[in-house]
């Protein structure tokens, strides 16, 4: 991994890796953006009830980190840990998926029924293990984010799989695309037309997602409140996303050193006319 | 501040504000790499041991963030906290500044006496008050960092100083150049060096620093264990760092809107020749 240093699921990308990471960065913003796409800009962390009402403590309350401050004053922590008694109440959560952004960001509005936007955060998940740059705590996920009507959201999900698998065959990547289950519909009437119709497609390299396409149908439309339309139909959404860091690891692993694998993407990149 | 949504010092910022943003943000970096600095990419949240090790909640208690997990199975959150008995015992630290990544990269090496990086990350502070893109709780910082020799750090403090305000006056914005206190250094004999020789100054526009250069001496050298030349004499350490939110909320400020701040960035970037 060359100058890079990790421990703890925490990677810093020395500058091989971190170049090779912001090309394809620059790479998935601009296929969002050559199609529209407006990029934002968000922070990591929410409030803890705008999480809450994504369901995220009900889902995912294992991979969750929240975050507060200190009883001032107080001495450092010990152990590597600060007690529960140094810690205030925590009001923030760190966000596990960058959409999350796009959804507040238009929470209580009606938007156009061919919405489409691209953001790049960080991400946390508490993860029961760690491994090199396959599964992290903080990551870098890169999302195309439709919102709109739901054949907006097909549309533009059907177009980016076509377009990932293309990309991955020209980087010698051997992918399986697998139907996956979502979390954030583990119960009642959406998991059941999920079993009906997967609404995630995950982009398998070395049994590691490195990319999925989801739908979300209109989960995230109704509890942000998006409307669509004269009528303000609640508005269907749809996301694609890149883990950056996965790619930078299976393509280091495929290719033998970071600085081979941005060559090879570049060269991926000429071809396809997308440099 | 058009489509942007500000709430309890968190931003998303919308298209207009996010394109601002990254214009500077790529301006800065390539005032890094045209200089040799290579880019790093880092977390933004590291072990709480290390950012004590850095003297972070001695001397910056009031404003540190600390995260953990939740205590599962737990409900949810309720009137936006989640109480210190749902919450696991804090193991990360949110960072408050970015530079510290450049010093945790490099822990326990001998580097060149010239090195020079540059990254950006999401900093986190638990201000007292909030007020629009001037004093957010997490914002973006590019930064870039000299580490070495005290003749490097020194020299490359006094070409961003110059460049700053070069650049500050060709966007029209009135700049008052502060030297300040850094709590990095509030005891002992630090404390004495910085009183007879100031060791940060702040490029403030409306009051607020938007822009700062700052002169470590030895402090994370030490610390990190990081060595320069034959001897392995502790490296001294400098930064310059840029306030990302407070960069667009000066320039939207100044010029009426962030399309008509970005037509004018552009503008000061062909003048110097450096778009």
């Amino acid at each position: 991994m060359g100058s890079s240093r990790i421990t703890g699921g925490l990677a810093i990308l020395g500058p091989s890796e971190a170049a090779l990471l912001r090309l394809l960065d620059d790479t998935f913003r601009r296929w969002g953006t050559d199609a529209g796409a407006g990029e934002i800009s968000a922070p990591p962390v929410y409030p803890v009830d705008d999480l809450a009402n994504l369901d995220l403590y009900v889902n995912f309350p294992h991979l969750a980190l929240v975050a507060g401050g200190l009883r001032t004053p107080t001495s450092g922590p010990a152990k590597g840990r600060f007690t529960t008694e140094q810690a205030a109440e925590p009001h923030l959560g760190l966000s596990t998926a960058t959409c999350f952004a796009a959804y507040l960001l238009y929470q209580d509005t009606r938007v156009p029924a061919d919405t489409l936007v691209t953001l790049v955060n960080r991400c946390f998940r508490k993860e029961t293990h760690f491994d090199g740059l396959r599964r992290l705590l903080s990551f870098q996920m890169r999302e195309i984010v439709a919102i709109g009507s739901f054949e907006h959201t097909q549309s533009v999900i059907a177009r980016y799989r076509e377009r990932i698998e293309e990309f991955l065959g020209r980087l010698s990547l051997d992918v399986e695309v697998q139907a996956a289950t979502d979390p954030f519909f583990q119960g009642g009437a959406r998991a059941l037309l999920q079993r009906l119709e997967p609404v995630k497609y995950e982009f398998q390299v070395d049994g590691v997602a490195i990319a999925s396409v989801n739908t979300h149908r209109n989960f995230f439309g109704e509890r942000c409140r998006i409307t669509v339309g004269e009528d303000d139909a609640v508005a269907f959404t749809g996301c694609v996303a890149f883990g950056l860091e996965r790619w930078v690891g299976a393509l280091i692993d495929r290719h033998g050193g970071a600085q081979q694998a941005l060559t090879r993407v570049e060269q991926a990149l000429r071809a396809t006319g997308s440099a």
